[in-house]
């Protein structure tokens, strides 16, 4: 079966977490809106009344499911494709970490949209500043320390163990969205998580995520997406 | 099996939302952090090194496992106690659905904290001013808006169709939560809503919840949650 992946064709955002996995996977997939059908078909699967339509992008098609919600899809996607554990409460701690990034990656979108997503960053840089600047002295190390810690605590090549996850893959997104959007910052806190810059490049060089790394299908970061650099948030 | 709630004992906040579901299922718990244990209890808990240590609260001591994020508990509590479909695809329906509201959440937390949860309100009153203006504008009917589809598309007295889930549950907290906080803002919108207006008394009318909202254990809302009564964001 093909997957449908329904996500902004432009930015990686919310959906590359959803592509990583299905990448590292090996799962056969169209990225629909970046195809001839492009964001139209998207937007009439989430006009669509009755069934299950969509809140928002990212979303999968899988058969007649229409999944919605990034973590949701990767709990989906986890257990049939070997990135997640087969037992129930291993299911739920590896889908409780995914949901704790989610958290982190809505914190990481608001250093630049501080009084919410309908509005230009442009319309609020004092703000964004601010943000940022608390973001950087407590959220960063709050999250990013407890990942080091269970990377730490659980003594294996990945952060729950001898076995990769859907989770190991966003990390990497993290570390890498991170150094994109705050260089400076972020090489200056980064000697304070070396198993997870560790893992990071474990990632990294797993074959098929290699592959799509070097890829078309990787886009480079950009200003429309979660992590941007905007210099003046930098420090 | 007695369930083990760890969230804050003084607020309703997240821990409300598997509050309402553990009640409406009738099923045995404690609210350890509000018991003798207080919350010495719950932060050992989060301390620990080793097994499946949650980043945050709430929490849900089940037997051996120890399950974290709200909408992950609801997960796991949701199909054992008839509060969400068998079927895989229901389950992630409802899942979703739950997702989508605790973003929601989220962004009511950020009309009041719009620089971070880190900062007091007070040092960020400007900035949560306008927050709530562009929430009010954009958001609230973005959200309610589709949950209000769902529930007219569904044809049925709950948001899912027939049968009660987890999430109508907790969009009576939503309801009654921004009723509490932005009165007069609610006031003028809820004309706009009144399918889920009626769920939200369908559901008060259920008799655990309805037995539960009248004892001592479902607290007064306050301005130490999430939806905080603060007369200048209310337009």
């Amino acid at each position: 079966m093909k997957y449908e992946l329904y996500y902004w064709p432009e930015i990686q955002g919310r959906g590359e977490y959803v592509r990583l996995a299905l990448e590292e996977a090996g799962a056969a997939y169209v990225d629909v809106a970046r195809g001839p059908r492009g964001t139209a078909a998207m937007m009439k699967m989430m006009d669509a009344h009755g069934g299950t339509p969509p809140f928002a992008p990212p979303f999968l098609k899988a058969g007649k499911l229409v999944i919605g919600q990034t973590a949701n899809i990767l709990l989906y996607l986890g257990s049939r494709h070997g990135l997640a554990p087969k037992s129930e409460a291993g299911k739920l701690w590896v889908h409780q970490l995914q949901l704790t990034i989610a958290d982190f990656v809505l914190e990481i979108h608001d250093t630049h949209h501080p009084l919410g997503p309908s509005l230009y960053y442009e319309d609020a840089r004092r703000e964004a500043k601010k943000r940022s600047d608390e973001f950087w002295k407590e959220r960063v190390p709050k999250y990013l320390g407890y990942f080091e810690q269970l990377a730490d605590d659980n003594g294996g090549a990945y952060v729950t163990g001898r076995r990769l996850t859907y989770v190991d893959l966003s990390l990497f997104q993290i570390v890498d969205g991170l150094r994109y959007a705050f260089p400076r910052r972020m090489k200056a806190f980064e000697s304070g998580i070396p198993g997870l810059v560790d893992l990071r490049n474990r990632v990294a060089e797993r074959p098929n995520i290699k592959t799509y790394l070097a890829s078309e299908r990787r886009i480079a970061f950009n200003e429309q997406g979660i992590f941007r650099r905007y210099k003046e948030l930098d420090g």
